[in-house]
């Protein structure tokens, strides 16, 4: 017998919950009261965070608050957490683009609001909302690109480091101020920027505090390409054409290709190895793979 | 008292299987039944597997079904087994060449055998029943080439990444074409070819299917060399000239060799710190160390 | 109450051995006695290690046997300990350059000691000691760099991997040559060596006892810079303004780069996340971040 249509909504929205929790790194269990920080941040508002989903399977999402060089107030990071949620709903989505309004990437946190929170607790709970976000963009099965213009600074800088890819404009940079600020990373910026450049180039780039242009991003592996153009509308469909390479094909091959490369790049060989096993569980004899099958009589 | 020789050969039987277990991910734990898919495996017959053991120390693992440009039939992958069995038990082995016949490498699975284990079990099976044989074949104490000439396509892509390294003749490519397939890696190629590219890298080769010829491979770091000649006896001479580079040397220390970087490849920092001197006692003082220490009256 | 100052003392030096105990890989749980190791290595004297701390923050630790090209006596390697216990304790610590007396780096260890514990126990002994010292100067929260002249032989070239950067001198060579000992890395060198450049390129430098020269080592991502003076004193000069690019700034925002660089370098993504959290928690909101905050009325 089916389930009541009330008793399958509470259904999904538990497992949903269960999956965010799954997905997060830090609950009540870690003393995070997300209720009581989400207060806290939605106090210091301005900007937002937009995104728009295209039919080919490609999101956009949009750091706007271009007065402040899209610095992050804090509705600008309930905001995020609520897009992120979106997409992990988003049955049809294979890539993510991240940019900045105004020609310019983000400045990193609103300084009107760090200053207000600037005692342990509240930056404890402000560090761990962001990593529980960002952690969750990048293990979207989403292939996401962070579109550089302008400046990437401080927390901006980190953002990108959540994407899959870098991509640059001329002229933008990506830096990594948070010495001048007193700081280190805290959004996870620093364990992720280890695993993308290497644990050298990443105590250089950070207790250097260098300005990374898009050829020394390029050397570092930490840059994918670098666009010809640094108009917006421009340097967007630049972008989708990149990611596109990669995102052509059935939404569920295209999923289960990013799920096995976040499990090989986020767990020990074993793990990672058991779980490639299971991603391909969900794709072999799938509609993608018999239609293949069917269409080539040759090899895999 | 020593033990009768049959209890000895129990004694070593039961030894090996155990160590067999060991280097396996999946056994019965994991509602992986062997027998069952080997059972079925045998179903699907052509072409072989086939290894010599020259007197260098030197393993030469062909794969053998030219008229399919090598792709893997049941038969070939139980017999991939046996042959990685046989490597196991080889004390005097030190490096390893797998080639293909017919100047190509290989294209992955036999299609006809593919499609009549479309279904879903079977398919987990058969991948845990490769995924078993390929982390065997990487955690030899041997240090092992794939030379890839021709193509090197879907499964015979995942099969180079269980080696150490790839060498590569010219014209020849390896190409991810798993999507084409709707299919994912499930031999674990995703989960090494992150340790070998990076994870951006990865990602790219996987969900792009490009074709890596060996100016790419150089230039990612999934190549070390391309070889001068595509001829097979030329290719042969040259990787195992290349080879012998670094297997010249006491067997026990080349392969106390290979186990340290097969730790420091698969382990978090401690634990491969910890096996590294647990292989370091292997080595210490042993015959080959005593001699040095004759020889060289100087400095470590 | 305030505790009496013999109490604070015992207190000091419980939690200074505790700490020790925790950044050390063997105990006595691990059947090592270090006590008995230490008396041993006291039998085979010989050479020094010397530490200047200057005044900006910068420890100078210097290996001193030139007649052996600085390789490690028994008193040296008991030396090297309370070097690094030094460097735990100095809490002005920012930099660190290590460098061989002499012109050269470092031999690797005197054979005269080494002939004389070449029994399996003693072998184990001593490597579980370097282990637990080079571990340590590793996890130091002190920027380091190996300032390489001459040669960087055996032990010493396994030194160098535990320095987060390495410098060259022209003519200078590092050189794993331990094969031609009978031996494999013991003091960490090939776990290190992995993590720096890569499983395939350790695997070479290891079993093919390649003599590494500045320029093949900055292909290979292991040093970071060819200094343009093999004169000790202009080369000292050479890597102390390289480093002191990265030491400018506070010493706890400095000491915390490094501890978070640390993270994710040894752990496991979410874990290097977590400990990522711990860390920023020690900067946010304190001197230089509230300082910071102050000057700059703008963006994170």
């Amino acid at each position: 017998m089916a389930l009541p249509l009330w008793k399958n909504l509470l259904q999904t929205t538990k497992e949903r919950i269960l999956q965010q929790r799954r997905l997060s790194l830090y609950n009540g269990a870690h003393g995070y009261e997300e209720e009581l920080i989400k207060k806290k941040l939605q106090q210091f508002a301005g900007g937002s965070i937009n995104l728009s989903k295209e039919d080919n399977g490609i999101g956009i999402l949009t750091l706007n608050n271009p007065k402040l060089m899209n610095a992050f107030t804090g509705t600008m990071m309930v905001e995020l957490q609520e897009r992120i949620t979106e997409l992990e709903n988003w049955k049809d989505g294979k890539g993510l683009i991240v940019y900045g309004a105004g020609n310019t990437f983000c400045s990193g946190s609103d300084l009107n609001a760090v200053k207000e929170i600037s005692n342990s607790q509240d930056g404890m709970d402000m560090c761990m909302f962001m990593q529980n976000t960002l952690t969750r963009l990048m293990r979207l099965p989403l292939i996401s690109v962070a579109l550089v213009q302008g400046k990437a600074f401080g927390g901006g800088a980190e953002l990108t480091t959540a994407c899959d890819f870098r991509l640059m404009t001329p002229g933008s940079e990506i830096r990594f101020v948070h010495k001048h600020m007193g700081l280190v990373p805290g959004w996870g910026g620093a364990a992720r920027l280890v695993q993308i450049v290497g644990s050298g180039a990443a105590l250089q780039l950070l207790s250097g505090t260098a300005r990374v242009d898009p050829e020394k991003a390029l050397r570092l592996g930490f840059s994918e390409q670098t666009l010809s153009s640094s108009d917006e509308t421009r340097a967007l469909e630049e972008a989708r054409a990149w990611l596109s390479q990669y995102t052509e094909g059935p939404v569920s091959v295209i999923r289960a290709m990013k799920k096995v490369v976040t499990a090989g790049r986020e767990l020990p060989l074993e793990d990672a190895l058991r779980t490639e096993k299971d991603i391909f569980g969900t794709v072999w004899g799938g509609p993608a793979n018999l239609e293949a099958l069917v269409r080539r009589p040759k090899h895999k």
